[in-house]
């Protein structure tokens, strides 16, 4: 691929923190350069000159994990001009030729970059993870336990985990993690694993109720139903 | 002045709205053009390829205002293809040829550009607004009753104002806002501008307190200090 020949802005790039939600846990899908060294970074891409950053953003993720109507939320733009690193992607761009084209690649890739950031929330299940032709791999990282991720991609997944705190009342994110039907302690253990906080079971069960966005489903009868929990899911819009 | 020959990044703005606080209304402070017709846009600027976009959006507004330390957030990118309208922007650059400059200043203005927004909140008291070799005049207009700006302008203010209600508790909007001392009643007066709806007195006073920001300032004596408001300021962090 010759990016430089493509009809991309340039000195503009999209970076996506993809999050889903299982075991208690969130992860985050990050790829794996095919480069010499040990080199996680976020799925990024580029805007095409007639296209829409949303629609670039859609676009970018869709290659990623070959998922529609992806739940995406536009978070904050890094634009220090230092984060590109020169220095770092010279020599990590020299040592990696074969994967990296001709010159007008390599001179498009070191510019300055300002990226846009976007966060997604998915089905762990649902997604098969797609990697591009610079990556070796592409896997589901615990939030609590990543490899060493390059440049700024650390402060991007930080900044990305605040808005979706900030967000997650508003936007019903749970939604978009959570299987359809789920029992009022798994939804207390998302929010726990979220906010990185515990609750209290009476207190959570009051303020998510008051919510409002929660139906409750009736219990199936069987043996032992009458001691099996609850089952909820979101109002639908 | 020749933008294009300026080492700028292309097709990469910054937006701002400037927020001020007057007489019980939200204003903001916005350019009128020089050009032939009646149009007005926001303040707005672009970034050095050296320069933090963070530095780049204190430096417009210090152009702007002759302001330092402005309380500043970034808010938004907007990013549709279509946003810049490159018809009207041919139309209206064409028609002013002596204010645009050479050849490739044209072209450097028609191409689509996405602009980072950045809103600023500022004591209106203390702005000496300065306008731009482009700017006909720039002025304090009501947010309540603003003329026609141009392009997606509209857009980009009601985003801030969507912002700027987010952020409102978090980082003590009011602080910026109001004189350092005021009354609860201007307090109030200020939330329901800012939310656009009214507050009962005993219940904002309850949830103003309880946010544990404000420090209430002892009662000078004077003649009729018994039936004087008490003061009030914002501690400082």
């Amino acid at each position: 691929m010759n990016v430089s020949q493509q009809n991309y802005i340039a000195q503009l790039s999209i970076d996506c923190v993809i999050f889903g939600y299982q075991q208690g846990a969130l992860h985050v899908l990050i790829p794996k350069l095919a480069f010499k060294g040990d080199y996680w970074v976020l799925p990024s891409g580029f805007i095409f000159q007639e296209e829409d950053i949303d629609q670039a953003a859609k676009r970018i993720l869709k290659e990623r994990t070959q998922l529609e109507n992806i739940y995406l939320e536009q978070f904050h733009v890094f634009g220090k001009a230092n984060r590109t690193n020169h220095a770092f992607m010279n020599e990590l761009l020299k040592n990696n030729p074969e994967l990296v084209g001709p010159q007008e690649d390599f001179d498009w890739f070191v510019r300055r970059f300002v990226s846009i950031g976007y966060y997604a929330l998915v089905d762990m299940r649902k997604v098969k993870p797609q990697i591009s032709s610079l990556d070796e791999k592409m896997e589901w990282m615990p939030l609590a336990d990543l490899p060493p991720i390059i440049l700024d991609g650390p402060e991007i997944i930080q900044k990305a985990l605040e808005a979706l705190r900030i967000h997650f009342d508003d936007h019903v994110v749970g939604y978009n993690l959570l299987p359809e039907t789920f029992t009022m302690k798994e939804l207390q253990q998302l929010y726990e694993t979220v906010f990185d906080k515990p609750y209290r079971r009476n207190n959570f069960q009051k303020m998510v109720l008051d919510l409002g966005i929660l139906e409750r489903l009736e219990k199936k009868y069987s043996g032992a139903a009458n001691k099996a929990p609850f089952l909820y899911k979101f109002k639908v819009e």
